[in-house]
């Protein structure tokens, strides 16, 4: 989190810019100077966004990238205490933001496509938040992660949400009562982030990923997210029965056919959709 | 998942060799050939092998290994292809298959008997499930695991529900997005495996770990092991509530009494069961 | 667990000693002769210095430490084996122990104040879900944990209930089915502890941490801590709804004001509660 003077920009394209590399969806966000603050208009581009992703049939990953001194350091808090003079005391205005950002996390569960993170040097509160929400995380070896509100007096709840389900109980409970900012490698251990590589090689490695997944059916992979978070808040015997059901509906679809009969066959399968 | 041009074999005891060493029974998976797939019959076997070490009170801990050139590489893809030939294009075939399937998988939690995984060489696809639902696995260092589904147009969905439960979500993700095989120390790293051990003590290593369970009072483990998979599905207060009934039930069986009598008079306890 | 000879002390100030360090409070067992068992007495010693602790708005954390030759080793097996003489064969006696356990471990959750376990020498059974029950744990390297009823009979099922939910499902099923101890550096390995530090200077990093915590405001860390345990029970979409409406209702607090005010002004906050 932090402040800023300067005024909003007017367009999503100076907050987000999207590139397209091959079957990936590469998502920078380039509001450099306010070191990619979540303000609204930010939280409304990167939707958009990857709203763009999930409708696109020839992307098959997105990626969420950064430019500038931070990866994402969340919320704007001088824009915020400013909605403490609102007649409400800023309520409504508050409950109008929160919203809008759980939307756009809990968004990244619900779109089909895989989401990875790149991160680099600092993602902080709602920034780390957003690192947690993905469904896979890269880090930078000099990156450093923090639900770091409890500091000044705004515990990250919503950011925990992503969090607690990330990684283990203690881990997430020190982060957040601490606000300490940890390491790539300790947000390694502790299941925040799936790799730590140089820092040179950041966007290489992440886009490597990317590309590996970028090789699958993209009707495939948005069965198998999709049933990967409803399966994992049901109990076992249901979650068996729910996946039992999705595996016979894969095999249904023309590219699970596709792809046993090009294993079969050894050859290289052609993914062409439901 | 591999294909296979053999007829299947006849008899359940050419895929499932089971074998009593004190108070351990070992199931090994023989169907070298075929890399032990989880065809219909290695299923059926294996479900019955596991069904008569519950039933035999002599046995107090089970072991899951397999010979040949892979632990086990899941589906018999080939042969389930065929089935797309059927009047209703494969539904029926595959629904009975992966019913099936789930139903060895949920019977390992539902199996009073801790279950411990010995996995060398290659655990795929739904080989890795089986990794995945034991109570417990230990690793060959040269080990590989993975959800490899993904990679020929059939995610592993049913495979994640234990992949997910046992792993934190990123990892999961990672590997059901990718289809990647992981090291054993990586498999280690994310809690796929408890323990790696040199490729020529795997056995050794396992059978230790088996029989200083051995030891334990069957009749405790089964109401710890049933109590454990009941209560990680409960709210914090509701598994409290529980377990401390399942303390007092098992401080008044024959066993519990016993167990304490035991440790109070500083001697060996000699368990009878309930 | 361990027997004991001795008759119960009369006082709980014989059991627990309450210090105040700064606005950390540090709760030391220090029944050193009988190991710390969790006796109805300790039990209800440690209760009310945690309650004391929540009901004193001068303190921001709590610290539960230990002295003499065990960090604390469960149950006091000797006296519960005299209630088998029982008119209805302990079965009261054992629910009205374990009632109280739970109730002592669920309020650690409960508790609106962060609670760090500092653990030196064995945590085992009890002591271990003392240690699993905690918010945040540090231990000395020499330090070892065990769920080790098993081997006298008595599965660690009520320990089960935090252990299984700070650490992997394989970690937590080997331990509860070995009974084994494992040593302070695996416990940190599979999440049991979040960091492993020096013997001789066990209080000193546990403190540090512990002060840390105690610059932030108890309000934003009761309220944050609360949501916590409340959303990680929740489904996705029903967590960030709850936790969306904790945010707000935290910004509309005056720590929540003072927090961000003193941020965006670069000054210390002075938290003044509600």
């Amino acid at each position: 989190m932090a402040m800023t003077d300067t005024a909003p920009p007017l367009d999503a394209s100076d907050l987000v810019r999207e590139e397209t590399v091959g079957r990936v969806r590469r998502l920078v966000l380039i509001d450099e100077k306010r070191r990619n603050l979540l303000t609204s208009e930010m939280m409304a581009a990167l939707d958009e966004a990857l709203e763009r992703a999930a409708s696109d049939s020839d992307i098959r990953c997105v990626v969420i990238a950064a430019e500038g001194p931070a990866f994402c350091v969340g919320h704007d808090l001088k824009a915020m205490t400013a909605h403490y003079e609102d007649p409400d005391g800023g309520r409504a205005f508050f409950q109008g933001l929160f919203d809008q950002c759980s939307a756009l996390m809990y968004g990244i569960a619900r779109n089909p496509r895989p989401i990875i993170a790149e991160v680099h040097s600092v993602a902080a509160a709602a920034g780390c938040q957003l690192v947690a929400a993905c469904d896979i995380a890269v880090a930078a070896e000099s990156a450093r992660f923090g639900t770091t509100g409890v500091t000044f007096g705004l515990f990250c709840s919503t950011p925990m949400v992503p969090l607690s389900r990330a990684v283990d109980r203690k881990d997430a409970l020190e982060m957040l009562m601490t606000g300490d900012l940890i390491s790539a490698g300790h947000a390694d251990k502790i299941g925040l982030v799936n790799h730590v590589v140089p820092d040179d090689k950041l966007t290489e490695e992440t886009m490597a990923l990317a590309e590996r997944i970028a090789t699958k059916s993209p009707l495939v992979l948005q069965m198998g997210k999709e049933a990967y978070y409803a399966q994992i808040e049901k109990g076992l015997q249901d979650a068996y029965a729910h996946c039992s059901t999705v595996m016979v509906d894969n095999l249904m679809t023309r590219d699970g056919k596709e792809g046993l009969s090009a294993f079969v066959g050894k050859r290289e399968p052609h993914w062409e959709g439901r």
